[in-house]
């Protein structure tokens, strides 16, 4: 590891130590013996910032807990691992789960009605409509990952036995929300390139009607799915949906916090989106948008009484158990918002650079891509059969030579041992990044004498 | 502020723009503009570690992200909040959100069968053993919080229109649960002193039996209760639930991660405990265990298959929704837990500052004690409608001169204007601080001269 990197760890792992000793001081101050341990502290902190300066240092800090190894993979490599890359915290981030780690680190100042959207400071309440703003829909509540936010909907809308449309490309998170709720998914069936249109949703609620006599409860498709990231006609499933007077959740796990999102636009009654895949938030985090239609479906209000105490929690929500994230996560993802909002606006500079690395890719010859191309999203389906896994099939260490090429190198994130099919992300590298990502394939494929045709 | 706490977060944040260069840079290092980026931040650094070490400093850090206060309450207070005592992160803890805050970190060694509690690098595997062992039970999960532990168990066991028996203190948590599961929640009275006996459960099953015609679907009881911190007898109830054939769920908020908890002597099906509430792990966090009679029926694997694709997610747990705490939130629990097993084993000393606290209380004339007396957890409910109140009727600041005169020494946490009923813990505070609290109350009882006898 660079060392600079291991004495940044060190550095911020002294400050801790610093700060724990104010958490068992008195109010009033650090008594003598804090005094001598906040001194001893402050000198292997001046040893460490002198390291940190020098470029030098001898690395103390090896594991977390005595278990847990240091996580670097940010500050040494480029990580193109498919599902990481927009759930990276940023800086503001990284600095709120500082300083709000501790448990209930949210609720200080939580008065009358007591829900977590509602409390004032920190700004959780205005957060909450600043995302409802952000999907253009009137309500959103944070929750525990996306398939949370699935599970509210499913839980409120399908009845046992009822079907739900998904589709072929559905991520696993929805079948389960389903089968969670008693429901049967139904799968629209892939037109070719490997995308949903909305003609044959139209086909598949007919066929499920006429096989179950049930029309579906719910039509929940992704608008980048998590095998190709092939963008997939949400806008005409809304509008086919609509028609059969069923809902639509529009499934952004992939879009959410990466791309503009206009819930009313999409003609979604429901937009899920994941803090940790594309919101720049810890996980478990996410957030559930709905309309002011079913709203007081999906964020009904208990209406259990105690039989003995008569005891009403009239405030809480059913399907959000109450309140949701009551900590760091919250924290971290309204410190990233501004950040991601903002990121959201040049989201066509992000396809550009992913663009320019599949095409790169795919001078390699032999190489292709699985995903619809050129490409609109950032996640990659690549086949490098013909190029890459070529080399594998004679290389001592096989399939695992290339993730050895790519990791001596500084590139993390690919499926190690994978040379076939496999995917990628490019979000969030910088041309600088994303040239060095292109330049590396290449030299590996030069290499091992992997013929290169630029187009 | 003290200026030393706010110069420890301006560090913090300092460190972590430090490392937000190197999260820009190629992995071959920093180009010229990053090195003077580094350099210059290292000036600063050096600047903000000279205030550190003479105890002074111009701070300049007010929000996180131009919105969000830092926070500072555990190390500049003692913090007696009834919630959030147990839950504060350990130092350990602290470095576990530093190194893994980005959203799915904990994925990076991923391999099959894909799920969370199979991974071993970081050593999640391992701990979700070692969880299961300290709760003596034989499987255990993480999940976001203990509702959601709830939550799988009443929407694995209990039907539309099923009774539950809840006690007449249950957490709100619990009747969400039931009710998002379609069952009905049946409150066990209470008996005198406030406690939920074995007897008062039997008698309200037959009850329930009677009236309904049908057998409760499981027993959710609270070891202590959210209220009064008083001790409910689940042994007893666990052994009367069984003489029903009916599961017993024990509610571990207030005891898992702070006192020791065997499930198997219990007699428990289900243990459920919260990680941000008692484990000294960020929200939402939490673990359900449970015997291996029930891991198949709560546990449960996906069956759904796609009608189109036949895809199965055979391994997925339906009730987990596959993956649960995929990032910093799980290691940061697993790096409290030595920690966490540790002082559960000192939970008696725990309980001997409470009492003595209480008992400085008691000396406040008027005051008093609502919970069992003496204590048997650091979570106390107290009425000082009798000593501190008789002030706020004549005060100008009225309730609010109370929180006043404990927040300028330093102590928060109560609800602020409360000077009647109101909830407090001090778990976790060494005989130093607790001495400094309880001075604290003797010194504004002293104040306004309410009379004061120690026993």
């Amino acid at each position: 590891m660079e060392i600079r990197v291991q004495m940044v760890f060190e550095g911020l792992f002294a400050l801790e130590e610093l700060r724990e000793i104010y958490r068992h001081a008195l109010p009033t101050g650090l008594d003598a013996d804090e005094e001598a341990q906040y001194d001893a502290k402050i000198v292997e902190i001046e040893a460490i910032v002198a390291d940190l300066k020098a470029g030098t240092g001898q690395p103390k800090v090896a594991k977390i807990a005595g278990a847990i190894d240091l996580r670097t993979r940010e500050e040494q490599a480029i990580n193109i691992q498919p599902i990481q890359a927009a759930g990276r915290l940023t800086l503001e981030a990284r600095k709120a789960v500082i300083s709000y780690g501790d448990g209930y680190s949210t609720c200080d100042a939580c008065r009358k009605p007591f829900r977590l959207d509602k409390i004032c400071k920190p700004p959780i309440a205005s957060f909450h409509q600043e995302l409802a703003a952000f999907l253009n829909l009137d309500q959103a509540r944070v929750v525990p990952g996306a398939r949370r936010g699935f599970q509210a909907v499913t839980a409120s809308l399908v009845q046992k036995g009822d079907p739900v449309i998904v589709s072929a490309l559905a991520h696993y998170t929805e079948f389960l929300a389903v089968e969670q709720a008693g429901g049967v998914v139904r799968e629209v069936p892939l037109s070719p390139g490997n995308v949903v249109t909305a003609d044959a949703t139209a086909m598949k609620i007919e066929d499920v009607v006429r096989e179950t006599g049930r029309t579906p409860a719910l039509v929940m498709i992704d608008h980048y799915d998590y095998q190709f990231a092939n963008e997939h006609d949400v806008k005409g499933i809304a509008k086919v949906a609509h028609q059969y007077d069923i809902p639509f959740l529009y499934n952004g796990a992939y879009t959410v916090g990466v791309m503009p999102v206009d819930g009313k636009a999409i003609g979604a009654d429901f937009v899920v989106g994941s803090g940790h895949k594309s919101m720049a938030a810890p996980a478990p985090s996410g957030v559930l948008a709905t309309t002011d239609e079913y709203a007081p479906q999906v964020f009904r209000t208990t209406g259990m009484v105690g039989d003995v105490t008569s005891r009403k929690f009239g405030i809480k929500e059913v399907e959000m158990l109450g309140c949701t994230l009551m900590g760091a996560n919250l924290i971290a993802m309204m410190a990233s918002f501004p950040a991601v909002r903002e990121r959201t606006r040049h989201w066509s500079e992000e396809v550009e650079r992913s663009n320019f690395f599949i095409g790169r890719l795919l001078a390699i010859e032999g190489s292709r891509v699985l995903s619809e191309y050129p490409r609109k999203h950032t996640l990659t389906k690549v086949d490098t059969t013909g190029s890459f896994d070529t080399v594998a099939k004679t290389h001592k260490r096989r399939g695992f030579y290339f993730s050895d090429e790519l990791s001596s190198r500084g590139i993390v994130g690919e499926f190690a041992g994978a040379t076939r099919t496999w995917k990628l992300n490019t979000y969030g590298l910088s041309w600088k990044q994303v040239r060095y990502l292109a330049d590396t394939f290449i030299e590996v494929a030069e290499k091992y004498r992997i013929p290169i045709t630029f187009q």
